[in-house]
Formats: structure tokens, C-alpha cells, sequence
């Protein structure tokens, strides 16, 4: 980050005095949310536009256009991370990145990641239509493949901008085609990715505005959440191993049956956050039985569990009680049940003065807010492990994200740009402060 | 069936009086075995000799080759049965059918129907050797497709046999693929499927030795089963809606989970006949769930519930229970649970005179006996429509069937075939006698 500047400070007060009834253009946003929507519309209903495919690459496309009709420049790195910024503006100092990413999962929804894209490149055209100059450069970022269903690597662009990615170019599609491929007829480079990772320093801090993808805002009639962390998350692949056994010889008492088994495990799973409130959630999302035939006792299932919590001891002890469960079960069936963790994400928190810098943007819009945690997953926890990090939330109608039912009312989604953009504004002071450089572990 | 006949019945009895001693060559049997287990070998392990697959044309080519040597006759109908005869005994009367099938399911044992072909063609050849003139002309059949297992029309050869096929041409794979491009590369003729049938009266009495494919024998140590009935089956569909739902930000209490509902099925079904003792047995083999991904609460499973019992109102109450307990789980979860019988097959008996007989044929061989159900399916429930039907178990190594590890030792294996030449030869006396129109109901 760029030496404290007091100068630099008082212009940033200065950028959010002169501009604090600054709107954005509802219409405009609305109209390119529809527009985005189309690419990758599947027939069966819902977007299916995965990251590094052909559609999301038309994605790009789509936004390289927009930022030329309105006058803001558009580049492509190697890893397919697009960036929009104002032309002119490029200074060796630190820059304000706003953003999230524009792949859905299969048959998922038409806002998801999309929504908060557009509404950071509405906000930096109205702010370039206004010639707001902000002491901290704003730059739109659409992170490549977030949602990882196509190539099986999450996080795919943030965590190449933020070099966390040890070796990226071995990461496949479920059939074992590489990155490489996919990246070639999307925009990418292959080999150039050595040049994708931001040196340290430069991201001064990241907003990222998403719609909520659950019900609490709704629920409470609250038109903006201010993210205070996002939740850890341990996902647990369990092997069950019982006998593949004929259905109609094998009497009840001589059986091994994986499934029974397994269903006592989903039941276990449930049950731990559900009414012992070990973690915030526990799910098996994944089964799968084999031989799979309807006359034969299921020999092995496999199943997942995955434990959710923003405190990381209550992460952890969630994981262990799935494993005393598995012990139990399989003590109890004669079955071997295994257990190996597949993924372990912290809980991230938000940068305490960038949850300021929100609220206060809301306020100034005369919207209640709710400070709430995030229980999905987004760039923003990857963004922190250089950056300080805020997140904006806005209500998802019934909850449903992932999924074609996916909506948020348009009233909710012009606020939510709204209050990113006056938390754009709002930031600028924030970020000129001596001791501005705010950690992401607060 | 022919008029009794007392200069029939005479020469039965004869028969048998003359040829007590005769025995099979255990290890031709053995041989057989063996190198009709190469054909469809799974480099996976097993076999995989699917019902009208070129594989099962291979097996059926390989019974062929077996015949000539024997100086048999073999021809295969145009359903894919095939039947082996003796030279010059085709007569206008009432054959004694023998015989089982050699199709597999996917990774199979080599002894399952095999077994039951190969011992019949032993006995057959034995009985050629020694020129023993029966008035009750014995010929074997392998059946085609008795597993379903790719033309999803499971006893496919038996129910050709017996004209219970409404629709036959309307078969086909899980792909869509018509049951005639299978047939018309496996020996068989779709375009002649109207003259499979046999004309009422035409079979005497069916006999099929087969492995028992459960624990029983082996654990009791008996040789020999006398099986006295097939259990009736029911196999129920059943579908269960929830809502697919974010797995981080959809709080326990707002979910309806598809899986946990499902589980609970799970358990339930395997409760009515392991602790509820409502029906012999009770099992999933089958679970699928939609979208089937670690972070989603799963929206969508399917499952299955197959029930049986050799009591067909022990049957009845087993689905009745399963519906109810899917009635409970949808009440308490707040799912939709759609519950579909697919199929309900008969409890079927077999012959009181055929069982006399089978256990007649152990006493005489000195090897224990065992009456007992049988918990699987076989060709012998298809064909008791009509004629009388007897079946002979031999004991499966730790009760595994359906699966590599399929295994019965020789010696049993060789009793086995000993019992079923003995019974072809008691057999003669009651089906020439006045009374011996034995009904399968009994």
C-alpha cells in the first residue's frame, strides 16, 4: 500500500462530500442484468454459463462492449480475469478493486456473481459520467470461474490474482482435460499465467456486492446486509464399505448394507447442527450407492458432509463429531466406514472499517441494513489474504440461489448498487487514512 | 399333458430301478464349467455375459459345440432359448424341461443359471451314453435373458416360452435400443417371435438345480435344498421432492431436505422386516439424488423399496408399511414422497410331487436335504404357469451371488448335478402316473 497521504485523505472526504447524491442509472443496470441473462440461458430454465467455457468467454465479450460504449476500458488477463477501468486513470498506486465473477453453476441463477459485476461497472461509468476524480483508483474486476463446475478449481481467477495457486495449469475438467485447453478458446493465455498474480500492495482493499443466496434479509424486511465474515468450511468424503449382497437370499440379520448405514450417517450429519448446534450447518449434498440395482443390498456408498461455521473451533468440532458419528455407525452396522477431509477453508472476516464504510452508505440512502455473516462462499475470502475485504448483501426471493427460481426484487438490486457506489465514495477517505491500511483478520 | 398311460407309468418305475446307480461325470461337469465361465470373463473381475449380448451368443455357440460332441441336438428358437435333445426321441407327447439360463448380471458369478444348463446337459449326455430310454423325454433348456439385465425385460426366454409376453418387440435396453437388434445378432429372429410359445400340454414338468445364492445350506451344512416355493416380489418406486437449497446460507431449520427424508425411508424400509418381522425382507438397493453436489441440499431423490415374502399377505402388508412409513416421513419433513409399485410378482409354489421326488433322489444318493424358500427369482416362477415346477438348491460359499466371489465347492457342485439325474429318473414313474398331472398351486 501506498505511504499514508494526508492530502490524499482530505480529497478522499472531499469525493464523498461533493458527490453523496450520486445515483446510479436503475434502468441501465436492470436492462444489462436481462442482457447478461441471455448468455448461457438454458433451455431447461436458469443460466448455464461455467466458468472458462464458451459462454462465459461471451460474458466477457458482452462486458468488453459495454465498457466501450461507455467510454471505460477492458483487458482480459491470462487466467480470463477481466478488468474494466477508466482510461487514464492507471497509476503505479494501490487501487480499490470492486467486483465478483460472471460463471454460474449448471442451471443456476441469472444473478448470482453477474449482479455484482454490473453493478460495480454501472457505478464506474456513473462516476466517470460525473468525472468524480477518486484519490484511490476504482477498478471493476470479473473474476474467471468462481463457481468451479466445469474446471474443478473454485476461486479459479482470484486465487491466480492473488498467486495462491500453486500449480494452476494442473488443474482439469472431471474428464482430466486441463485448464490449458479451456483457457485457449476462452480468452486466456496458458502460457502466460506466471503473469496473472498482482504484486503485494497493490489491492488497496476489495468491495464485492452479491445477492444473499439465503432468507434472512427478506425474512426481515431489510433491503441491505453489511457481510461481517464469511464461514469456514470443511467438506468430508465418506466411504462406506458393507457386502453387495442378493436382496432376496440374504436374510436381514446376515447383512452388511452400506445404505442403511449411510443413512444413518445423513441422519448424524443433520442432526449436528440441526438440534445439537455443534456447527451453523451440516449437509450431505452427494450420495452414491453401488451396484445401484434395486434387488442387490448396497456393497459401498459413498457420501459427503460438509460443516459450516464462522467460528473456526466450532468448524473444527463439527468435523469432529461427524467422525465420532462415522465411528459409531460403523461400530454399530460391521461396515468400514472412511473418512478424509477434501477441503478445509477458514472463516474470513470482513475489514471492520469497510463494514463502517457500508453502513454508512446505506444510511446516507435511508436504508436499515443487518450485519450478518455469509454462509456461501465468495472471492471476497480469497481476496483477503492480501487485502482488507467488504462485502454487500441484498435479499434473495424465498432464499434460492443456485437454482433457475434465483430472484431479487429490482427495487433491492438498484439499492444495492447504490450503496456500493456511495461505499465507493465512502472508501476513499477510509482508504487515504494514516492508518487506513485496515487488516482482513479484524 | 398325455393320457395316463399305466404301460407308461410301468416303465417309469423301471427305469428308475434299473439306473439307481447311474451318475453324472463330475469332472466333465467341473470342465464345463470352467471354460464357459471364460466367456464374458470381466477383466474387472466376474462375468459379464449380459442376456442377448454377443456374449450370450458366444455361451449359446459354446452349449452347441458341447451337443456335437455328445452326439446331442441343439437349435435355438427365435426368442434366443436354446434346447438340446436326444437324436430321434422328438415325439408328439410331454417333454420334461431341464434346464435354467446363462445369461449374467454385470460382474456376475460363473455358476448362478450356468450351473443349472450345465448339470441338465451332463445329465442328458449320461443318459445318452447309457442308451437309458425314458417315456418321458427329457430336454434342456438355456433361456435367454433371465437377468434383464440389458434388455430390461427380466426371464425374457421363459416368458417367450410360455406365451406371457404381451408385447415382446416393445422390449428394450436402458438406452432405447429394441430387443430385435439385440436378437438379430444372438441367434435369435424377431420377425418369427409369434412362434416361440409352446402349445398348452407340451411340458410335462419343469426341473431347475441352481445355486442357493444365500447363506442357508452352507450354515446348516446340508448338500441339498428342496425348494418349496419363490417368494413374491414388489418392488416399489419411490419419489421424494424437496427443495434444492444452498448448503451455507439455508438455515437447518428452513430446509426441506430430500436426503434426510429419504434416509429416514431408508431406515424405515429395513426396520419392517429386520425388527417389524412384517415381511421376509426388506431393501434399498437404489438411491439417486439430484443435483448431487457437496454445497446444495439435495432436491430431488429417488429410491427404491423391494419387499417379498413366500406369503402373499405378508407381501401385501410389507408395501402397505412402506407406504405408510413414506406417508410419516413426508408429514414430518415437509417433502412430497410419491411412492409408484413398478412391479408385483406372485409368491409361486412348487410341486408337492417334484419335491418328493428331489428329496427322494438326495435319500438315495445319502446326502441331507434341506426344504426350504427360495428368496431369489428364477425361471422355474415363470414356467409354474404352466406346468408343475421343481427346484434343487445347491449351497452358495458365504451365501454371495451376483457378484465375483460367487462360489460353490465341487463336491456340492457335482451332489447337485447327482440329485438332478436321479430326479429326471424318479421323475418318470410320476409323470407317466394316472394322478401325476401335478398342479403348481400346491
Amino acid at each position: 500500500m501506498s505511504q499514508p497521504n494526508l492530502k490524499a485523505r482530505e480529497s478522499g472526504g472531499l469525493v464523498l462530500d461533493s458527490h453523496a447524491g450520486l445515483r446510479i442509472d436503475g434502468a441501465r443496470l436492470i436492462d444489462s442484468l436481462d442482457r447478461l441473462g441471455e448468455i448461457g440461458a438454458d433451455p431447461a430454465g436458469g443460466v448455464t454459463r461455467l466458468g472458462l467455457s464458451a459462454e462465459e468467454h461471451a460474458a466477457r465479450v458482452f462486458l468488453g462492449d459495454l465498457c466501450a460504449a461507455a467510454g471505460l476500458e477492458a483487458e482480459t488477463d491470462p487466467a480470463g480475469n477481466l478488468f474494466a477501468r477508466r482510461p487514464g486513470t492507471r497509476r503505479a498506486k494501490p487501487v480499490l478493486l470492486v467486483g465478483s465473477h460472471v460463471d454460474t453453476v449448471v442451471r443456476g441463477g441469472r444473478l448470482d456473481g453477474a449482479y455484482g459485476v454490473l453493478a460495480a461497472l454501472e457505478t464506474l461509468r456513473v462516476l466517470h459520467e460525473h468525472r468524480v476524480s477518486l484519490p484511490v483508483e476504482m477498478v471493476v474486476v470479473a473474476f474467471a470461474n468462481e463457481e468451479g463446475a466445469l474446471v474443478q478449481t473454485p476461486f479459479w481467477g482470484s486465487r491466480m490474482l492473488c498467486g495462491s495457486l500453486a500449480n494452476p495449469l494442473g488443474a482439469t475438467d472431471r474428464t482430466g482435460r486441463p485448464v490449458g485447453a479451456y483457457l485457449a478458446t476462452a480468452g486466456g493465455a496458458p502460457d502466460r499465467l506466471a503473469d496473472v498474480a498482482w504484486p503485494p500492495g497493490s489491492v488497496a482493499a476489495f468491495i464485492e456486492l452479491h445477492i444473499e443466496q439465503g432468507p434472512s434479509l427478506e425474512r426481515q424486511g431489510v433491503p441491505v446486509g453489511v457481510v461481517e465474515g464469511i464461514v469456514g468450511r470443511t467438506i468430508l468424503d465418506i466411504g462406506v464399505t458393507g457386502e453387495a449382497q442378493h436382496a432376496g437370499t440374504t436374510p436381514m440379520a446376515d447383512r452388511r448394507d452400506a445404505l442403511t448405514a449411510a443413512a444413518e450417517i445423513v441422519l448424524a450429519v443433520r442432526r449436528i447442527a440441526a438440534e445439537d448446534r455443534v456447527c451453523a450447518t451440516a449437509t450431505t449434498g452427494f450420495i452414491e450407492a453401488a451396484p445401484n440395482v434395486t434387488n442387490t443390498v448396497p456393497g459401498v456408498v459413498r457420501l459427503s458432509a460438509e460443516v459450516r461455521d464462522t467460528d473456526p473451533a466450532r468448524q473444527a468440532r463439527g468435523e469432529d463429531v461427524v467422525r465420532e458419528q462415522c465411528a459409531r455407525v460403523a461400530a454399530a452396522s460391521g461396515c468400514r466406514v472412511e473418512v478424509t477431509a477434501t477441503m478445509r477453508s477458514r472463516p474470513v472476516s470482513t475489514a471492520p472499517a469497510l463494514r463502517g464504510v457500508i453502513r454508512e452508505a446505506a444510511d446516507r440512502l435511508g436504508l436499515p441494513h443487518l450485519t450478518m455473516p455469509s454462509g456461501a462462499g465468495h472471492d471476497a475470502q480469497i481476496v483477503a489474504r492480501i487485502a482488507p475485504v467488504g462485502m454487500i448483501f441484498v435479499p434473495s426471493r424465498r432464499g434460492i440461489s443456485h437454482a433457475p427460481g434465483e430472484d431479487t426484487g429490482p427495487g433491492d438490486l438498484v439499492n444495492g448498487a447504490n450503496v456500493l457506489l456511495q461505499a465507493v465514495l465512502g472508501a476513499q477517505a477510509e482508504l487515504s487514512r494514516p492508518d487506513g491500511h485496515d487488516s482482513s483478520s479484524g
